[in-house]
């Protein structure tokens, strides 16, 4: 059973099971619309690789600033070597020279050159540079024999030929790359504007979990959500924050959803069992928007708002928790950060080795391994087997009005390496 | 002029040119031989996002631990409810309930049932769990309405399933995924050895650079290349240590170049100006087993050793830098990591929109944009032209042995994005 409008979600299904589930494309549209964009906040440039720019970027100076060499020779005036070649080498007095850095002090005239290293200013008179590899210097460097002739701009760099003052270097958006560090840097600028990250807080219920990477024992569990949520939200540019595994109290988890966050995701303690708190909270201190949704695994998944905090709901089986944080709150938290809302996998086309079974009515999230070019559907599948999300190379999605693939066709396999 | 023998890189080249040059080909084997993944070091759990592993891991234990419950609802013995439908509704008593994390206190016995939820330990007696959607609980509890009838075994959890104790859960040199952070901790994992990260020292010499961000001004330009190299390394796994801009002195690159350090990066100062030092340095102070290399831009690029301490010559030039980088020292320093050597960059095949011309004898870093599918060259791409790279999609190799592809064929771009 599943709807096109979101479920209000405004009965208490504790141990009644969900009446109806929300459709998976209802359940995203939910999430672009609940979500803008964070402001911006200004860092130094030394911090904002992979940050996104909050503005364009506009640069106020010329690069070069002035005409330089780009190559290390001889600026010289191109009509003096009209004709030179090996069998016909023209002399030239050296003048002087000029370092990167420095004002040229002397001018060039015709006859004469100048010594100049790459990136040195051109001296006044120069319209061109002869590199070393075409000359000849004498011992004492005083004269040089040009064995080629070189057109007038040749070996110069303009000014403003790098980047003119008043362009747009980059727009808003911009996840900058390091190259576009070293371009900001050479037009001087050194603190940006860029969308802030959000705060996510991670909230883990259960008392049957044992913390983090302890020995799991007796029939106590080890958390795996929240070292693999925490991975999750920086890859998609949050900042976690993460205050230790909660019982399962209506009390605690109450108090803890209303810690200052722009993001909460609720792992475990989110579906309709009697100790699944975390529903009935969020719909007494806001909205819960969704609860279940038609999709497998995932199916328990909720999310809504208390103030201006978004709340997800996902699962604490770790495979669940891993699909409703890649399709709800992981592009929540995309969003509030400027990055593409869409799954932060790169994707391939393959054929399936053999069938993928499915459901009308749901979206499946099947895990596949690629064997020898072929997609090969994961038979151990449940949503709390957390190895055959390791064991996989990624995932394809079975639309909601799907039964599934033959073998043979072609699927978009997302990739999760 | 190119040879496939390393140039021995002996005499001192200062304004006279290189006399022939190395081909990239035997250049990436130099670095692939003289470079081997860094020894492990331990981390936490926490710090694992991204890391190597430097040993394979396997499980110390059995996950689940226990026999579980897969769903919210009532542990029972399956062949109490065959045949059991809507139409044919069985009553089952209720004898009790177990939560996630407790040892159940009472077994199951034909013709009763024990409440139980997700992840709760499986009572001695029950052989499968029937969930809340397929009964009906009478108003006080103690009696239940079973609908359907499930076969033993269904909704249950058996040991083992996710991960069998004993089970190598990941080989050396994996890098670690969000989820595989999730399986270590629930087998138990809190620290990890992992492949150490390489300690990078970037030198950038040049007495007309001002420090990054810094206004350029008069005759000096601003420092594109530190900025650009720290995220570059620390993309590609590698720790920064950047000393400030050195000037153009001996004594100083000498100084520096014997600093501790897996890797050092000397970006200018690197080609055969006459105040280009660093390659009579490494010269004197190690081996300088490549000068000049048959690619454009980066012709200038060398590498070599000084004792233990890998040293690659960079050009000045930001984006014969940046090639330079991608092409050597990006590869020695993800392999030091434990990373593939190859690009870190996706690549999409396209065709050209125009042609795209090199010359024979050297490989072309070819900067290109994807416009409406077709892969246009960028026609402004001279080495300092910086904003050739952001503005870019990517980039084409052109190999060494091609004068170029003509419009509409099929090549490779490798993506900066």
């Amino acid at each position: 059973m599943s709807s096109d409008s979101p479920a209000p979600g405004n009965a208490d299904v504790r141990m009644s099971g969900f009446a109806q589930r929300t459709t998976v494309e209802a359940a995203i549209q939910w999430v672009d619309k609940s979500v803008q964009q964070l402001p911006a906040s200004e860092v130094s440039l030394a911090d904002a690789a992979g940050r996104v720019l909050a503005e364009s970027i506009t640069s106020p100076v010329n690069v070069p600033g002035f005409t330089r060499s780009m190559m290390d020779g001889y600026a010289i005036i191109a009509s003096d070597v009209a004709g030179a070649s090996m069998y016909n080498p023209i002399s030239l007095q050296v003048a002087g020279e000029v370092l990167p850095g420095q004002a040229p002090s002397t001018a060039v005239t015709s006859g004469k050159v100048i010594r100049i290293m790459t990136g040195a200013a051109m001296p006044d008179g120069a319209d061109a540079v002869i590199p070393v590899e075409q000359l000849q210097a004498s011992d004492d460097g005083s004269q040089v024999e040009v064995h080629a002739d070189v057109p007038p701009g040749k070996h110069v760099g303009q000014v403003g030929e790098d980047v003119s003052a008043g362009t747009t270097l980059f727009s808003a958006g911009r996840q900058l790359r390091p190259q576009d560090l070293g371009l900001l840097s050479s037009v001087g600028i050194s603190q940006l504007a860029v969308v802030s990250q959000p705060r996510v807080r991670i909230l883990v219920t259960g008392n049957e979990l044992l913390p983090a990477g302890t020995p799991p024992a007796g029939q106590q569990i080890t958390d795996a959500n929240s070292p693999m949520l925490s991975a999750l939200i920086e890859r998609d540019g949050g900042i976690v924050d993460f205050p230790g595994i909660l019982p399962d109290q209506a009390e605690t988890i109450e108090d803890q959803l209303q810690q200052p966050a722009d993001i909460i995701l609720v792992a475990g303690g989110s579906s309709v069992g009697q100790e699944d708190y975390a529903p009935s909270v969020v719909r007494q201190l806001g909205e819960l928007a969704i609860h279940g949704i038609a999709m497998r695994p995932s199916s328990p998944a909720g999310m809504g708002t208390i103030e201006d905090r978004l709340v997800f709901l996902l699962p604490g089986n770790p495979v669940s928790c891993l699909c409703a944080y890649d399709f709800f709150a992981g592009r929540a938290i995309r969003q509030l950060a400027g990055l593409p809302a869409e799954f932060p996998y790169q994707q391939c086309r393959l054929p399936l080795a053999r069938k993928l079974v499915s459901a009308v009515g749901r979206v499946d999230y099947a895990r596949v391994e690629i064997i020898d070019g072929q997609v090969e559907p994961l038979a151990i599948s449940g949503a709390s087997i957390l190895s055959s999300t390791t064991r996989a190379s990624g995932y394809v999605i079975v639309p909601q009005d799907s039964e599934g693939m033959p073998a043979g066709s072609e699927v978009d396999v997302w990739l999760y390496g």
